[in-house]
């Protein structure tokens, strides 16, 4: 691993996306993005998706200088065309949409097509927090998951972001895939030649599988339940509605058809829409009852649900979004580590793309 | 299993709501939503559950003329206060003023306080199919679920519904509980005197049970995941949420502070809200794209998703929503078989109301 601050991470990010034609305030847009998943943690979604964007660039998938417009609106909704932009600049376009309609309408919902992955779900459903609503974020992705009863790939891990606004308490920020286990955390295990617990992925015949490279073998990821006995179907309920939100009702490509983030894999054939969808929303608090009496008791919810008996061997119970509020100190403070692998693409961008940054 | 007409149980139940002193609109409604419940195989929340509503309205806890009215209101927003009617009849009355904020605003969204039971989630999202519109529905319930790393019952089984309009296909309608297993299948364990599997319930003390009289004992059932290596952090986030959206943004009682279904069961001290809580919302499908557009990539999606490669020994992947439906047809032509308890039930209530249905 090697240790980078946070800032010179985020610097060198920025210069990536200059180099790549994004205008300065996109650049810097992106970079906050993308590096908010290392700082908080979420290795797999930040700086390791760098060189990924740029050969999708190459490969003239992604737009460096988009046209990011509504296409249809209502005092509540919008559907957003990201005109093929970095999913990093999209994503906080449409949710600033979704907070302004909040401020008149109560709540806003947008739904975005022809965009690109935009990093991690929590960030965007954070932006409605300063604004005393609660903010939801969403993405389709490529399909690696099947269906329950099924051993086609079907499904993204299409995440789903929850973010709820408090005022003692730190604010409680779901952010997850709906699969059992993230790819994420698939590629950590195949990096470090291990195997994976039963119940994330299953062979191309739908057996269960602990090796965590069942993906490049025509296996799947199983949904939030993994098998139908625990609920499988649910996890694939949860990830068919971020789908159906997120493209069929903006006009983005679904299911099998949403289009790959390995610039290499070729592009599927008869597409129903226009590229990645996502799906935001924001709701004021204040919409529902006076801002006091909501932040009084979503605090007294959080520390109450703090205060629950922890189970042996466990010395509390978290709140989601702890664990990565944490790491965000650490990184703030050390610094942030980056596999090897991670650097060394760095090091490659910033010499193909004569940026000078590492000398 | 006792055969008895999908009509003459929605008439006993309807007449069981009378006798309660219910308006003859609000017995309709409320046997209708019930009975739907018994109607799509979910017997746990159908008739099953009409001898509690009975016992918690003679403990005083159910008002069966509730004075039901908005006490909040944004253009796309609302909070209902139920006064502590049939949570049957009040959550109807609120996803009809989500349907109707949605009809100006593009989408409406409704937290209701001061509720009760509701039957199941899924018919009241289903309320917005006939408007081209999304439904959505969820409800808190009485603690039964430990977070991860707890052995304290801190949320209910909270489920969500989303029903999603299709045009040649049948809707997409998904409702499941946020845990693993619902408590209603423990039931069924419990009266057959069968285990459960592994990853349903833990024991009081946090450890793994099989045993389906477990939370009689102190112990709780788990969220969807069942431990954290399977992703038991995004069902408690999930179960979280609910509570959250039904209860802290309407002021209904939350977390171990909802009131107990059962009437024996004393209410909680400190109660920090009012009755249950609920939320719904309703989004028009043209408040994003033209209706038309819509239908054909719903019905797209829906038939590509039922194409997937089925696994050995499955002959097809389902679409959420058609068990249900399955079981519908099936109650219209052969009837609705009641457990014997359950029907025993029906002839106390009918003896002890004075009804004389049964003779």
């Amino acid at each position: 691993m090697i240790n980078i601050s946070s800032d010179k991470l985020l610097d060198i990010t920025e210069k990536v996306f200059l180099k790549m034609g994004c205008s300065s305030k996109d650049a810097s847009l992106a970079a906050n993005v993308l590096i908010s998943a290392d700082r908080r943690g979420i290795e797999s979604h930040g700086a390791a998706r760098l060189s990924g964007y740029v050969r999708l660039w190459e490969a003239g998938r992604i737009n460096a200088k988009p046209f990011i417009k509504i296409i249809h609106e209502t005092p509540s909704t919008a559907v957003v065309d990201g005109d093929a932009g970095l999913g990093l600049v999209v994503a906080p376009f449409a949710m600033n949409i979704a907070i302004e309609k909040a401020k008149t309408a109560g709540t806003g919902w947008v739904s975005v097509q022809n965009s690109n992955h935009f990093g991690i779900a929590g960030i965007h459903a954070m932006m409605a927090l300063e604004n005393d609503m609660i903010g939801i974020a969403m993405t389709n992705a490529s399909a690696l998951v099947a269906p329950t009863f099924s051993t086609e790939r079907m499904l993204g891990t299409n995440p789903i972001a929850v973010a709820i606004p408090a005022k003692d308490q730190p604010p409680f920020i779901a952010d997850f895939a709906t699969t059992t286990a993230s790819n994420g955390k698939l590629e950590i295990l195949q990096r470090e030649n291990k195997d994976t617990p039963a119940g994330w992925v299953q062979d191309a015949s739908g057996n269960n599988s602990n090796d965590a490279s069942e993906l490049k073998k025509g296996g799947s990821l199983l949904p939030l339940g993994s098998d139908k006995t625990h609920g499988s179907h649910k996890g694939y309920a949860l990830g068919s509605i971020v789908d159906i939100f997120s493209a069929v009702l903006s006009g983005a490509s679904y299911g099998p058809w949403v289009p790959p983030f390995p610039a290499y894999v070729p592009m599927p054939e008869n597409m129903p829409g226009k590229g990645l969808g996502h799906f935001f929303g924001a709701m004021r608090v204040d919409a529902f009852r006076p801002k006091e009496d909501y932040y009084t008791h979503i605090d007294h919810w959080i520390s109450r649900m703090r205060e629950a008996k922890p189970a042996p061997g466990f010395d509390k119970v978290l709140i989601p979004g702890d664990p990565e509020r944490a790491m965000e100190k650490i990184s703030e403070s050390a610094g942030i580590y980056l596999n090897e692998k991670v650097y060394d693409e760095l090091l490659e961008l910033d010499k193909k793309l004569a940026i000078g940054f590492f000398k």
